[in-house]
């Protein structure tokens, strides 16, 4: 994908968008505030009439490995247009005959803890490993919406992976809430699996609620930590070891070999102190150096091991099942939500009655109850 | 209302129900398995025919501060019934002309803190103040959900303020989730408000986001740490941090004194770090005891003083006008759910399609798409 130009633009604007997509083109650039000149890029011209891909279309170039279209699959899948919408669930449910022949895997770990650099290098090995594997890269960031940056914005850091011909790298979709974001993860994964890709990275940060929606599309949950930085111990939530399936320390290099070992030391007797997980497999620690690229092996195996113990005592199975039913719930109140919001006239409304409520006009209560009576007959009005 | 007697049966079934309510009957007891007597206690008979109260009754006898309508009405507010539902939300219409005219304090801190003490010896300080203040103590629980059990559960951890006539204690609701939840103890605060209660605290356990919840609907959010338990300052969360408005270092007698004030030193430190809250308002952290009643005065006046600068700087009803706006997204969104899930016909469709996807017999998002349909088909329909 990343040797790959995705062009968009409108007809009254024809200027380049989605600065966010990494793969856009970049070309003509103005400085803000200078009007943009008419086009003359040839290219830009060329492609302009592009015809809408059909669901099918969508379908058969996924089929086919097409990461091109992967990426617009993806975008489609992201998109907040309710027209949008419709084609991306056709899409993905005509890809889920084809889906869930992956090993998905999570990974987590604080800011700094090393994850991209991890990812990278390990993601090279596990490709290199065996020329039929492929790798797609996702990740569920939940401080995009805030701070409008993005865990994975920054491709550079993922220096062999991003130019690495089976691997597919998709940042954090940056709309919406948490629930939406992680939907559209989970969707992704989908049309990844469809595309031919048979292990799936999603990347979070191991902060605030993204883990618990990480942690229920991945068959194995991956806790990266740094060696050598005082107290680890504490600064872990109760719940994300317990969500854990191996804990695997970073930066075991130099002179952090010994610390890190005995950090190691420290979080398996942690680990102890637990029950045993649902998979019937404890969880391993292991420390590795992702930048020196040291003892990566050891856990590719941890995860190989568990993704065989789990076939063999069907906890994959159960588990993809539990799961399913989680985002049947998930989907649900997503679109509970999205069909009210998305439409304009409850849109309209709901400024005016927030200007009521902040002006102390109306109390929060009645404004609620006025705009869920004026949505609900509208849906009893509507063939 | 400790003093009160609740008593609650149904026709069928005369013994005395909701054993979660602290305050009903219980001098009929019988053990488990065995059969219920017929009804002998004339004070039951008597009682069995109590007509249904009306809204207006409701909010006549809150107005008159009975503390056993008081308990009636958040009763009726907890409750899922749509039937109890409809009547609740007439109550707290005709309920919030009187509502708004209290100090909203939360309180949160990690179990084990000394909340339940520090609020009935903090409660009874400030009870002892003034004759005329009231005060309400409630609770957001979510780990009441889970674990079945409920913060505030065991009254007896609040001796003072339990048989103390000008306070009110009500556990957390116990059903629903966290959204549920909050929005439940949100309605009530609204109740006691107009049942004169011009003290509200709502209590909550500082682990998840039931402080963002409990945040969003107080004025002052107050988080209490214990003294020499360790390096403190790993182990609360940034976000919980940013939002107090003081840090109270509960457990600051006997050897633990001077470890307080250090403790409470690297606390200022720490939150000179964060910008200035937008009450304009410098967080104040303070060392306390509440088991031998120590420094209650200081708290006291910190609270104080804070309320007395935001309402000169206007911050106050600044603070309740964005939480009025958050609290009608909040209700909007738990009733655009509860409308859904409250359905019979729906919850039959759920349970057939929630074994279909554990059979794997269709995918979360096309049993997802077909209940959705059915849903809104069917809102298309009725009149």
């Amino acid at each position: 994908m990343s040797t790959t130009k995705i062009i968009k633009h409108t007809d009254e604007n024809p200027q380049v968008e989605h600065p966010e997509n990494e793969a856009c083109y970049s070309g003509l650039q103005v400085n803000a505030g200078i009007e943009q000149p008419p086009v003359i890029n040839p290219y830009l011209k060329h492609r302009k009439h592009r015809p809408q891909l059909t669901a099918a279309d969508y379908v058969e170039g996924l089929r086919k490995g097409d990461t091109t279209i992967l990426g617009q699959a993806v975008t489609l899948v992201e998109s907040l247009l309710p027209e949008k919408q419709a084609v991306a669930q056709e899409v993905i449910e005509k890809c889920l005959p084809y889906a869930g022949k992956s090993r998905r895997i999570g990974i987590t770990g604080v800011p700094g803890a090393g994850k991209s650099t991890s990812i990278d290098v390990f993601g090279t090995y596990l490709l290199d490993r065996n020329p039929a594997d492929k790798l797609a890269v996702l990740a569920i960031d939940p401080s995009s919406e805030r701070s409008k940056g993005s865990i994975l914005g920054d491709k550079t850091r993922m220096e062999k992976l991003s130019i690495h011909p089976r691997a597919f790298i998709r940042p954090s979709p940056s709309a919406g809430s948490l629930g939406g974001v992680a939907r559209k993860t989970r969707e992704t994964i989908v049309l990844c699996e469809a595309a031919g890709y048979n292990h799936i990275f999603v990347e979070t940060v191991g902060v605030g609620q993204s883990e618990t929606a990480v942690h229920s599309m991945v068959d194995f949950f991956l806790l990266i930590q740094i060696a050598g930085a005082g107290d680890e111990l504490q600064g872990i939530k109760r719940g994300i070891m317990e969500m854990a399936d191996a804990i695997a320390i970073n930066k075991a290099d130099g002179d952090n070999v010994d610390r890190a070992k005995i950090q190691a030391a420290e979080f398996q007797n942690a680990l102890h102190l637990y029950p045993l997980p649902p998979s019937g497999v404890e969880p391993k620690v292991t420390t590795y150096s992702g930048y020196y690229n040291l003892n990566i092996d050891t856990l590719w195996h941890i995860i190989d091991d568990y993704f065989q113990a789990v076939d063999r005592n069907g906890y994959f199975q159960e588990r993809r099942r539990q799961q399913e039913k989680y985002w049947m719930y998930e989907t649900i109140n997503e679109q509970l939500k999205s069909n009210f919001y998305n439409d304009p006239e409850i849109d309209d409304l709901l400024r005016i009655k927030q200007r009521m409520v902040l002006d102390n006009k109306q109390s929060s209560f009645v404004a609620a109850g006025d705009i869920l009576k004026f949505y609900f007959d509208k849906l009893k009005k509507t063939d």
